[in-house]
């Protein structure tokens, strides 16, 4: 693929804790340069991303981010704000530790309540996969093809691994055809981006492709 | 100071996000038979652990863990849903970013809007101290002094950084006397606890304290 496709499949991020307005205002007006799919921001900052970038480019943000154990309610409210500050896809985090216990009906009843509130914009599940065996992988794709949710998604990028190639044919394959596929996590480089794609990624989580082509078109 | 004196002022702590239900009633079991001053687990958790120790000791829980950029509303409804489902103590993190850009009115604005949320639980408030310049922690002590909180606390242990005594007696010397100061992240040892009581810890977190003691006891 060339690079501004894979751009154009990229949800360009900023989620580090400290990152300031003025940093969140950059990533706008990048996203929107390099016409990126969105543009992935904290929650504490829909509002200023979403008055900010005035539709010209799509806005996600996270819930119950990066941990997954806030109570269901809380990630429900958080979502249903996000909305309301101008979010148009959410990204949460699945309860890592309910789908370990072998608990999969509270775990989906904590995603169905994140779907129902935020109906009509995109939802992504991150899985976390490097937190997961293999076993707990197959069900966690069982439990977000149940959930309503548009999106399986790897990594938070703060669970101690990101995406890998295997990891996204796993989801790829275990994971109901009409749910995409978004690799986050570690993807440093075009190449990574290309490999995430091979796997069977639709759409890639990292704030480096964007750096990368940057610097190559500032040159 | 004694061992059980330590444990005595000792939050014990399970945050991580594979943590199971077992696990969570197995650390509210350890608390109370080796009289913590509380358990702290995560939100999710909050109703199990509360009904489990039925009051015999207290239930402490984290809002907008660990990265602190959850919207204000979010934080503070996370906040009451707590306290409804039996939380009697609340570590918040300060949200790092508006710290940083300097805007205190809204770092404060955050805080009191959790504090008002949650009126009649102590409130911590965690500054994350890894991420922060010399300045920044000074900032950061007098945001927490004007908040109306009952504890400053160092850190998350998922910052990349945890409690130092250096950064302990920081804290102790730049907020107001009235606040107590929590010191949390790599406590590792009952050496590191009476460093950190040393440099004016008044509340230390940690899972490590207990696991130490209970392989003496039953040795």
């Amino acid at each position: 693929m060339e690079k501004k496709e894979l751009l154009a499949i990229t949800d360009h991020t900023l989620l580090a804790p400290a990152s300031r307005p003025a940093d969140i205002l950059r990533t706008v007006d990048e996203g929107i340069l390099f016409k990126t799919a969105s543009v992935c921001i904290p929650p504490c900052y829909v509002k200023l991303a979403s008055a900010h970038a005035k539709g010209a480019i799509p806005i996600c943000t996270v819930i119950g981010f990066p941990h997954g154990n806030s109570s269901p309610a809380a990630k429900a409210n958080e979502a249903r704000l996000a909305a309301e500050d101008g979010a148009d896809e959410i990204d949460m985090v699945i309860n890592i530790g309910l789908l370990k216990a072998g608990d999969t009906a509270a775990a989906l009843s904590d995603i169905r309540g994140v779907r129902a509130a935020c109906r009509g914009k995109i939802l992504k599940v991150i899985v976390e996969t490097a937190m997961l065996t293999e076993e707990e992988k197959r069900t966690a794709c069982e439990i977000v093809s149940q959930s309503g949710a548009d999106f399986i998604k790897t990594s938070t990028g703060y669970g101690g691994g990101g995406a890998t190639p295997a990891d996204v044919r796993l989801l790829r394959c275990y994971t109901a055809p009409s749910i995409r596929v978004k690799a986050a996590g570690g993807i440093a480089s075009f190449d990574d981006a290309e490999a995430m794609v091979a796997a069977g990624a639709d759409r890639l989580g990292t704030s480096r492709l964007v750096k990368l082509y940057r610097e190559e078109v500032e040159k």
